[in-house]
């Protein structure tokens, strides 16, 4: 049998601040395949909580524990269980749900072992949205060493990946954030991480957004995280023939084209959802490639902004993972 | 030498109806390479039009002859000409700008020869709508006999062929059409054409406008040439994964998609060209594709509504194509 298992649990779909409350689970049985494992860290992503909300399409039956993605060191395994040891480290891959909880018990193919040298936070948080910016980056235009992408929600954690990603690969990155207070500081960190230009929307109020860009070329791809003006701009940099991949809607605005845009310029609008992805049969491909971003993690290639807090204290990770207290960064509970 | 020619002329871009003249232009001399051709009939196209206007993004220099396709008989070749001989009927392939006006001399690999049996309008407008639909059926996804597409503006004359070149190849036809006067008899005519469903935009005010597609499957690719709320429909009956083109926006509206669409229902937004299609060295291919459009309007399988006007009253049949007398079918200029 497992330990007893804390957890974060809801027994019905609704606000996560009142439907999720903190639990002791009983002992669950090991059977010979499975494997038990202590979760060290596990992020709130937007996805957890819209699948709390009700409103993600795809969402576990309630009663559920939350969390999708996460890192755990294996406490104790089934009798068949060849190839993990108590004390690695895994990560469920693809991403398995409750992973808000201080044991998870799940079958020994769901797990995927990593390098302990991986600082715990971003092993934690490496599969949806690192994995999400480099499929991107890979999925829908032929890029090559000195073409350029255009993204707006740069400061978001898949926006930060994407900056970073593409440099290792010699690719540009033009950058949009919103108006904020402090938006110089924001435009110095992300060209810290490597992003070529880094613009708000308002600096792009104008007739040609082009000719702000010097040695640049026009991009033939672009990343939509937004909708509303803040896609229209993504848009209006777009090289002929270019692309705007939409993975997010962080306005709740809808993305609103004009007609010559499709017909003259000849441009695709597509989506990405990472849980379709890897739903399709791409498991060893998705393992290799998370390695990969937590080579570059290890390397201090590939970093992001999160906030480490501990378990005693969800309320508050949640509080400000619903945004009820201002702009914070990837809250990350530690078990 | 050529004769004199009468030919519509614009001297500056602007409002069709005030800028273009009928004028008599004077012989021009036939080179070796040269096909003098006396035109027969030339359609009054919306891109004519726009060309006038200065709203297309590729337009001839002015002063310019108007027009851009249409049937002639070669009235005399140069020396140096071997293929064509007086009295065969050619078309321009690809189109080719100044077909409003009775002799035409181009060099003779503008020139592609027809069968003389076509009716005249149909060899006069083959290329720029009905080619549309042929290659949109083809391009983008991978239809099958019994898929389904759906457009609005169904009542076009692209509309209708992309009706009667799907009931050809076997798939199925769901049309949305504007809410009008006398829409039970277009409703009718479409079927008549082979439409399976034909919807006004107000029957599609439903939750769920798929339950009233009663046998024919989820349509995979869907066709815009309208925008605002009829490309809102069309996206609402297309299949997850599937792909809307855009061609034309006759309500001068911008397309507006939520979010998700393209996330969770893998929407893809496309765009076609023609003009673009033909530039990129698919002149064989388009000639080829010319003659099986031809050879279905000798057999009956295609045809769509047109009006025959007489050269001297091209006032008024440009008055009808510019929507000043109310709904009218396509105005084709005889000479």
């Amino acid at each position: 049998m497992s330990p007893p298992s804390k957890a974060v649990v809801y027994d019905e779909q609704g606000p996560p601040d009142s439907v999720c409350k903190v639990k002791e689970l009983p002992p669950v049985p090991i059977k010979d395949e499975d494997v038990c494992v202590r979760m060290l860290a596990a992020p709130i992503n937007p996805s957890d909580i819209n699948r709390i909300e009700g409103v993600y399409p795809v969402r576990p039956p309630v009663p559920a524990v939350g969390g999708y993605e996460g890192v755990g060191e294996v406490h104790s395994v089934g009798s068949a269980v060849l190839g993990l040891r108590p004390g690695d480290w895994v990560i469920p891959s693809p991403p398995s749900s409750g992973t808000w909880q201080t044991y998870l018990v799940k079958e020994q193919s769901v797990w995927h072992k990593i390098d302990k040298c991986t600082p715990m936070e971003y092993a934690a948080t490496i599969t949806v949205n690192p994995l999400t910016s480099l499929r991107m980056l890979e999925d829908f235009v032929d890029l090559k060493s000195g073409d350029a992408v255009v993204q707006n929600g740069a400061t978001s954690i898949v926006g930060q990946c994407i900056i970073q990603l593409a440099r290792v690969r010699g690719i540009h990155s033009i950058n949009i954030i919103r108006d904020r207070a402090g938006s110089d500081e924001v435009k110095q960190k992300l060209k810290k991480l490597g992003a070529d230009e880094v613009f708000t929307e308002n600096q792009l109020e104008v007739k040609n957004v082009k000719s702000l860009l010097a040695d640049i070329p026009e991009p033939t791809l672009g990343f939509n995280c937004v909708g509303g003006n803040a896609a229209s701009l993504v848009l209006k940099f777009l090289k002929h023939g270019g692309t705007m991949v939409t993975y997010g809607g962080m306005s709740r605005k809808p993305i609103t084209v004009p007609t010559s845009a499709f017909i003259f310029k000849d441009i695709s609008l597509r989506g990405f959802w990472l849980q379709k992805w890897m739903s399709s049969d791409k498991a060893k491909e998705c393992r290799e490639m998370i390695d990969y971003l937590l080579s570059l993690t290890r390397s201090g290639e590939l970093k992001y902004d999160m906030e480490l807090c501990p378990f005693d204290e969800f309320p508050t990770a949640l509080d400000k993972a619903l945004g009820k207290l201002g702009s914070q960064p990837k809250q990350v509970i530690k078990f």
